[in-house]
């Protein structure tokens, strides 16, 4: 498992391969690595012949410093999760090297932002948005890989690459979750195990509200405040927002008469998690 | 002479070229091609084996309706002018080809664009670099050319790909100007005799500047006040700005010590034409 970390020197690795005929399949990440990554990496491999895992905690996304500061790392795990998984390369530059002196670029989304996480974190998916168009570009990929558990993230990049003529294709993939319904994430690794089992009531209300809608709840704000009560009831967690939002365009509804999302994070002690459920479809888990 | 409208084929002519190992040129232009466009398009094709001239009016660089309406346009004028320079193909598409329904998009280069155009014209370099970052990557040509007339776009470009990796190499062109010194532009068309009379001040204001700065004046708000009051001494030129700027931030500076750029935008009638010339360097015009 090689890791490079200087964008020459991964282009010229990809140019080989690209020479050489291979399709290139990219997983971005920041690190700290988990089944859920395994999962995405795993597909990477079975539909490309070479697989890019980048490592890069991206300071532009997070608009919290601590936040940024106690994001948890560690490379040699991931090195032993990506070989485990097949993927053949990390990339992991410094914060230099993707933003040297000058550098004074954004590309942004507007409209699928102003909601959901976009709206209690400003400028974070401008940040993401940013990272990821030079990764893309940087690294040439054929074929990207989402989880779908950050489903506007997905919806926002999905439309960048789109707008902006990015030649790859974005690949949603079903959230990883643990037995328990957790779903996987970094973030996990900081929760204690009180907080851990707390943290169930997200995918646990989130299904129920899936239930209510089933027998024909169509009313978002009283879901929505139910909800809210639920979660937070068992103590310890704060909503940070919990929101039924139209699939496609992220703006908020107030009756479900269609497929809808509902998605929420929730702070669970210093960790914020996030998860989300498709109602009105067929699926436990989005579909986008 | 072939005109392609579609995303989808000129990237299909453009892979068939590169397929047979052929080098591609682009010159981004909003059409009414003039001898500048010219002189741009003869050296992409001394210095690619195939040239690429996009001639679209994008709405989104224009902060004025008027403005847009208005813009000249002769595409038959342009086939002539393309073929006549050794270009290969026009890529003229539809608005609608661009800025598909639920189109959401942007790309802006901070900090470069709040001075000169970026300062009398809100959202236009924002325009600028949205459709370029498009036109990059539809066409993924291996060089692209600018003139000089225009430095912050020159400049602001150059930042953007550099920021975001776009792999290709951003080559500026000296400005072509009549032989009175008028720089090219397709909205020189729409001068009167009288107006292009008039519009000579602006060329010779910056040279005369350059000749103050030779002789020993550093003081910039001195010469500006200068200048302007020297271009608008002519009746019937309005200054929309007159600025002298550091060559690379394009931030104001209030002493010339180093290499400096004059720029300036100026209204004859009802056409805003812009100038600049390159103070503390060797050169007349810019040389970016």
């Amino acid at each position: 498992m090689e890791i490079i970390r200087e964008i020459g020197e991964v282009q010229k690795k990809i140019k080989e391969w690209k020479d050489a005929g291979e399709s290139i399949g990219f997983v971005p990440t920041m690190g700290y690595l988990h089944r859920g990554h395994g999962s995405l990496i795993e597909r990477a491999a079975r539909e490309n012949d070479r697989v890019v895992v980048s490592v890069f905690v991206n300071p532009m996304q997070f608009d919290n410093c601590n936040d940024l500061d106690s994001y948890p790392s560690d490379l040699s795990g991931d090195m032993d999760l990506v070989t485990g998984s097949g993927g053949d390369l990390i990339f992991s530059p410094t914060v230099q090297e993707i933003y040297p002196r000058g550098f004074n670029s954004l590309v942004e989304v507007e409209n699928l932002d102003n909601e959901l996480c976009g709206a209690t974190r400003p400028g974070h998916f401008r940040g993401v948005c940013t990272v990821l168009t030079k990764f893309f570009l940087i690294l040439a990929p054929h074929r990207v890989y989402f989880g779908k558990k950050d489903y506007q993230q997905l919806m926002v990049v999905k439309r960048m690459v789109a707008d902006l003529n990015i030649p790859l294709e974005i690949i949603g993939c079903t959230t990883v979750r643990e037995e328990s319904g957790l779903a996987m994430s970094s973030r996990n690794a900081r929760l204690s195990e009180d907080e851990k089992r707390k943290a169930l009531i997200i995918n646990q209300t989130l299904k129920a509200v899936k239930d209510r809608v089933i027998q024909g709840e169509v009313e978002v704000e009283k879901i929505r405040r139910w909800a809210i009560e639920r979660i937070e009831g068992v103590g310890g967690a704060v909503v940070d927002y919990f929101e039924i939002v139209h699939p496609d365009t992220l703006q908020k509804i107030t009756k479900i008469e269609d497929k809808a999302v509902a998605a929420t994070a929730v702070f669970i002690g210093k960790s914020r998690l996030i998860d989300n459920i498709i109602l009105g479809g067929k699926d436990e888990t989005t579909d986008a």
